[in-house]
């Protein structure tokens, strides 16, 4: 039994249900909460409820956002010939934290997945094919997860959009910033040294 | 500048401000958040409002209740000659989840930690040594964490609780059960051999 007040341990089983949150966490989180001085929770209310009511999908780009088409997409100041594609929203956050990439976004919706039941159907590559045809773009930058499912959407990207004329490249993978060798997994090395570049 | 639009990036902010959720994990959590059915998202909104609403903290253990008394303190079937002191409500769903004390708590609302300005005064200390002195209350059970603020808030409390005439004990410490030996710390084997029991 609970020694929670029910509606307590209701937050703490709705907290349960988002990703990566324990009972441990749920639990802590909950109590976190509803400790906190009224103004902070009609914050905390009102921002949920606006971000799940304010924000659509960009029809071009598939990123979420304010309008359709989104700033980025809209933005002329940005390379239209080169688009990132990415797996999720919070990719092109990270890339556009890094400030290096001045092109357009594709957002998937997600990787192929069999196991899962994720087919290429599911994915937004026919928006991805028909924008290449389309938008007059030279380059895809697939920028999917360097892991197995990340690695096998690019390949089938790669062999579908390849076809089509535009020069397809790949993230490139090696030592992140910082690394230690000593601590480096075999792939990474192998992948550090076939990418060595000449300095 | 953030890729999200506004109304998501503040929902970003307001979970950031929970403890223990970095960026990344406010970032996938609000992603996740907005994209759920509505029914969930009003499932969600409404347990955080009614949590925060629906509950006191009990006038007698301080732990988080849906009445004052709380049900624990209410319960004539429980010893209420012993009282197990913890930090925080957490401690309490914890030890009742073990199903094997049947006394009374007593919730300090933290520990002592000199550092961050955690004094005696700011802890209900004077609320339990009311309740020893006029419950009769003749055991109390230090469960404080084994770690340095837990330590000390234990040996505080036993040199302030022992002259009104009770009984004051701490939880026991060596291993955990599933533990391995070989990777046990230094301070939990010396904790183990002192406490060892006759078989």
């Amino acid at each position: 039994m609970s020694s929670f007040p029910k509606s307590v341990q209701e937050l703490i089983d709705v907290l349960g249900q988002l990703p990566g949150i324990g009972p441990k966490t749920a639990e802590r989180l909950a109590l976190f909460l509803i400790r906190q001085p009224k103004a902070f929770v009609e914050r905390f209310l009102r921002a949920v409820e606006q971000a799940s009511r304010g924000f659509l999908l960009c029809s071009t780009c598939g990123n979420i956002a304010e309008s359709s088409p989104c700033a980025i997409c809209r933005d002329r100041q940005r390379d239209g010939t080169t688009v990132c594609v990415v797996a999720e929203p919070q990719d092109v956050a990270v890339i556009e934290r890094s400030a290096e990439y001045r092109g357009r976004y594709h957002v998937l919706g997600g990787v192929l997945n069999p196991i899962e039941g994720v087919t290429p159907d599911q994915l937004r590559i026919n928006e991805l094919v028909g924008r290449i045809k389309h938008d007059g773009i030279k380059e895809v930058i697939l920028a999917t997860n360097p892991d197995l499912e990340g690695e096998s959407t690019a390949l089938y990207l790669a062999r579908h959009l390849k076809p089509l004329g535009v020069k397809v490249t790949r993230l490139a993978r090696g030592l992140p910033v910082g690394a230690d060798i000593e601590y480096a997994d075999d792939v990474t090395i192998q992948s550090a040294i076939r990418g060595r570049q000449e300095v």
